[in-house]
């Protein structure tokens, strides 16, 4: 017998605020269990409350200090502060390496701040779907900011960023000669630009280069990008962060392209769920699991090509 | 009627080595058109005799200039080499925006290169799997080496990186202070390390740092990933880099290890090909289609929960 309570007094916990109930209903939908999706269901309608902030950009910008810092000056307000930091490490192996141990140095034992790490696991993957079903949860448990922060500019990443209220691109000065490129990809994702590390060389011209690409930016709004420029360990420039932050979400709230843009946000979620759905129920028997060994074995020696190998899984 | 030439004439014009074909067999995968299947069915059996190498590391990390150099050496050698870049960027507008142009000012119209950026499209996404059958086309038409290049150092990135068959992890000096936790997440995936841009400050340090992880590293073999220090735009460290290739590349072909490896990249590709195909047939209808645009509208504007709209699609 499973002496857990059910979903529905998992879900009275969770609107309670009870950080306990938070985890554990996180971990449901990262294992994808099979009650995950009754529980999302009975999330959804508590959601729609939390301002939800993405936060990305290259490796080494400084994203984690910055998360803190912001995170701190909304807990002075009174605030409670969710964050879900997605690591993209460890595909294979899985698991969040470092993330937590080292957060809880700066954020410590503060019940108002509820920090969680997630990583790809096995098979049903789902990266994005569980970092955006972990949101719902905090956001049903009346977290009132809740930060999505991301290591790396991947795919995954910035889709997930992109799921969120305001998407916050974190840049450093001088980030060398391919940071065009990257540019290129993050402008249109955008809404709030911050250049950390703003007490290095080169800020000003970073911050020339980051101009002229925004004056080229199109955007479907009328809203214009800020560029505020920080240095997380002293905290300069986090109100100013927090202020634009604000100022985007009123915006966000009475444009007409809010909605456009909320409209291709549950496109991608429904199709980020349908994705792990179906692999999960193909994969779901031990013989089906047994077989996709067994492909695997065939497709590596070259006796079978990935192609056949999908069609005799799904019985074709 | 389509005048385009069946799958059999397009495989042996790859077979062949015809540039055009290879490019329009990519446009197949890339758009998941209904006779890719066939046409990968027929490219397996022709693949197998290139080297793929991997190539990731963070952005800013002079990755374009370092895969330019390392082609020319290749030619130089008299090889034919595919570059395919995988870019991340505008995952919901699609495009590989700077890229190609970018490539084609060093490599030129070297009829012996063969360059392709692959991004995001549309609903059917399977960057990841696009990719690695851009390679398996690349393969079958001959081409000696195929050099995959990632932008970013996201999940999917990360698993396209570790379907190749060696896999070259590009750091620079000094890259600030979240480096541990990219080092941590890449660590595993490096069978070669390249410290570009040696020429910098802070070379010795970074080389030391990376020593010091390496020697934690726990690999299930018994190779020792070695460190090549390059300045690409002066051809520094190319020619060990392309020896340390060459020496995992013999490594890996006797190593019990090497068999375990490409046992788990074919599982990683029948489940990346098990997914796109599972969204493709259930929303290949039209009316699939408007009910998810239905769907989404609904979940946009919160009177439906993305887990029910799954539900729904999925006719239950």
């Amino acid at each position: 017998m499973d002496s857990a309570p059910n979903n529905s007094s998992l879900i009275d916990r969770i609107a309670a605020g009870d950080t306990r109930a938070v985890a554990r209903a996180i971990s449901k939908v990262e294992d994808f269990s099979a009650d995950a999706a009754a529980l999302m269901k009975q999330i959804f309608p508590l959601t729609g409350r939390g301002l939800v902030i993405g936060i990305t950009g290259a490796p080494g910008a400084g994203k984690s200090s910055l998360v803190d810092k912001l995170a701190l000056h909304y807990r002075r307000a009174g605030e409670r502060v969710g964050i879900v930091a997605v690591d993209p490490s460890s595909p294979f192996s899985g698991g969040a390496i470092l993330g937590d141990r080292i957060r809880m140095q700066t954020l410590g034992l503060d019940p108002g701040v509820f920090i969680r790490s997630m990583a790809t696991r096995g098979n049903l993957g789902g990266l994005a779907r569980s970092t955006v079903d972990a949101v719902s949860i905090l956001d049903a448990a009346g977290y009132h900011k809740i930060i999505i922060e991301t290591v790396g500019v991947g795919q995954d990443e910035v889709e997930v960023v992109k799921a969120a209220d305001v998407c916050v691109v974190v840049l450093v000065p001088g980030m060398g000669d391919d940071i065009q490129a990257i540019k290129a990809g993050i402008m249109e994702i955008g809404d709030i630009f911050v250049i950390n590390k703003a007490d290095r060389e080169g800020v000003n011209t970073t911050e020339k280069e980051l101009e002229a690409l925004l004056s080229l930016a199109m955007r479907d709004d009328l809203w214009e990008s800020p560029i505020v420029k920080t240095v997380a360990p002293e905290s300069k420039g986090i109100q100013e962060l927090a202020a634009a932050i604000e100022k985007y979400r009123e915006f966000h709230l009475t444009s007409k392209s809010g909605a456009g843009r909320r409209r291709a946000i549950a496109r991608w979620r429904i199709l980020e769920l349908l994705r792990d759905r179906l692999v999960a129920q193909t994969l779901e028997s031990e013989s089906a699991s047994e077989k996709l060994e067994l492909l695997a074995g065939e497709v590596a020696s070259r006796r079978r090509d990935p192609y056949s190998a999908v069609e005799e899984l799904l019985g074709k």
